[in-house]
């Protein structure tokens, strides 16, 4: 089933039922207002929408062409967002540019971070950029959407806490990192909001691909109209999305609807190329001494996408321009 | 116009308005069902809650008793939760109590974190310990609850984004903290769930102890039933709700409800006390050679209240006992 949330106006926008081929869509609202409200009735709400999923397949419900521009985040804002970096050739690329060495427990214990939740932008949304100073950056990645997680979760427990599974560009500001993690609290000003696919749909959805909480597909990025990525977000996410679900359960328990990611998705072949641009301009630094691909700057377009084994879309498209803003 | 939540088992509670003097109360769910619901269409909003609290002065409208242990945190969850550490003296003691140093721009960049929001703790809740050796702390604080605030707001129009105020003990787990540090992503196990006063007020029910962004009022701290601390709240907050606001909104923007904190109150003056028991282990550190006050643990007690200058307690008292879970 995939679900997604049509703009109306509204802070939270209407929740809809996506068809399978991605071409339509059932308005779900009978159901449930909201994704958030879904979330919150879980239990009572997704077999509700899983019968108007299997009407809209069937074509016994009214639907509407689907118009991705006029799509929401799934989760327009998010109780929480927690973003881990679970790929682990992405720690230590992305520490070697900044000259800072990939902590001593790299392979033990997740790196997570607790990121801004309560204004995402739309899988079409511009990418706002006030000064290109700050070293705009694309970081492509899977989420999930967990129900309620009570704290002391094991891994081995938690696959039924994963409601929905979708894509993220968890936009970064790189140049105002070190300065920000020099002061010791994270990051935040170098987190501007982030953008998540069209789509958010159950893991039953990608059948095998899905497995030991992993997503076994490739995430592709494309910049400019120029693919720069083709990672493969499955073997090597060293910490499964249980293992983060573990971790964060450790001291406090979480609200329906937090959405937790993987990390930028990470390959060591560098012939699958890059989900974020500071991996490259390492490789680069690497190999020829200095960085030559420069960050995002106005104009510029990223494309996140992930398709099945038939080439079926399955988040939909992540597709950002950057902007110029004030 | 004091506002609250009243638990009634669903996720957001039901809005209330208190009685000045904190005796009653009218369910205000004729205006909105929730405060969340209150802050999204504030505009609209507030004229009618603060028309409600008038004929609950005049006693026109059907008032019951308050008891405070039915009522959960003005925002049970919320979308953002940014935590600064705006008192100089509270960040050179905590730093010099792990051997850290304070950041080089301690008095020209604020120091904030995105703290956890998706379930935070009642006023009169319990706070679960699973480990005594986590090293548990409290830590008084005075937070803000901002309206919609845009990306690029600067502190000189940051006044009327600030809808309500509150008192917070955002809870500490210090001896998870060092290691997280370590990590290079800011805290994250280390504070678990956030515990919030019973009344969130609107600023002018200060009257002028609310200036300048601060608020000029002493938070007073009772550990197990004994006064520890007894901090006036103003001059020493370094940074303004409005300069931290400012800081905030460089590089995003932020919805109705996000909670911004002012970190641990804290005052030079050794006679005032503390708002937390790390700064009194670093006190006896520097006086005695080592700490004599241990962490939290099952039993112990922490009530932190604000009282204006007639005595009367402003936001309520936060009363929570450590219980330990499995």
């Amino acid at each position: 089933m995939k679900l997604a949330t049509l703009k109306d106006g509204t802070r939270d926008g209407r929740l809809i039922v996506v068809k399978r081929d991605n071409t339509a869509y059932a308005l779900a609202t009978n159901v449930a207002l909201t994704l958030q409200a879904a979330l919150d009735d879980w239990e009572t709400k997704e077999p509700q929408l899983r019968a108007l999923d299997a009407q809209l397949e069937a074509g016994t419900v009214q639907s509407r062409p689907l118009d991705v521009s006029a799509l929401h985040a799934p989760l327009p804002r998010a109780y929480e967002w927690v973003d881990g970096s679970a790929y682990l050739n992405h720690v230590i690329l992305v520490r070697k540019a900044r000259g800072a060495e990939p902590p001593e427990t790299l392979k033990t214990d997740p790196l997570v971070y607790q990121g801004g939740s309560g204004d995402f932008l739309a899988p079409t949304a511009d990418i706002p950029l006030a000064d290109e100073a700050w070293g705009l950056d694309f970081e492509g990645e899977v989420c999930a959407i967990l129900g309620d997680t009570p704290q002391g979760t094991k891994a081995e427990n938690a696959a039924p806490h994963v409601k929905l599974l979708m894509l993220a560009n968890d936009v970064s500001l790189r140049n105002l990192i070190p300065n920000e993690l020099a002061k010791g609290f994270g990051f935040f000003q170098s987190k501007p909001a982030t953008a998540f696919s069209p789509f958010a749909v159950t893991p039953d959805e990608l059948g095998a691909a899905w497995h030991d909480g992993r997503i076994h597909l490739r995430l592709r990025s494309v910049l400019n109209g120029q693919q720069v990525g083709d990672t493969d977000a499955g073997p090597e996410m060293h910490f499964s999305f249980f293992d983060l679900i573990q971790h964060l359960c450790k001291t406090r328990s979480y609200t329906a609807g937090t959405i937790l990611g993987s990390g930028t998705v990470s390959n060591a072949d560098r012939e699958r190329g890059i989900s974020c641009l500071a991996e490259r301009r390492m490789i680069e630094t690497i190999e020829q001494g200095a960085p030559k691909t420069p960050f995002m700057k106005p104009g510029d377009t990223i494309d996140i996408e992930m398709t099945d084994a038939e080439g079926r879309s399955v988040f939909g498209r992540i597709s950002q321009k950057v902007v110029k803003v004030p």
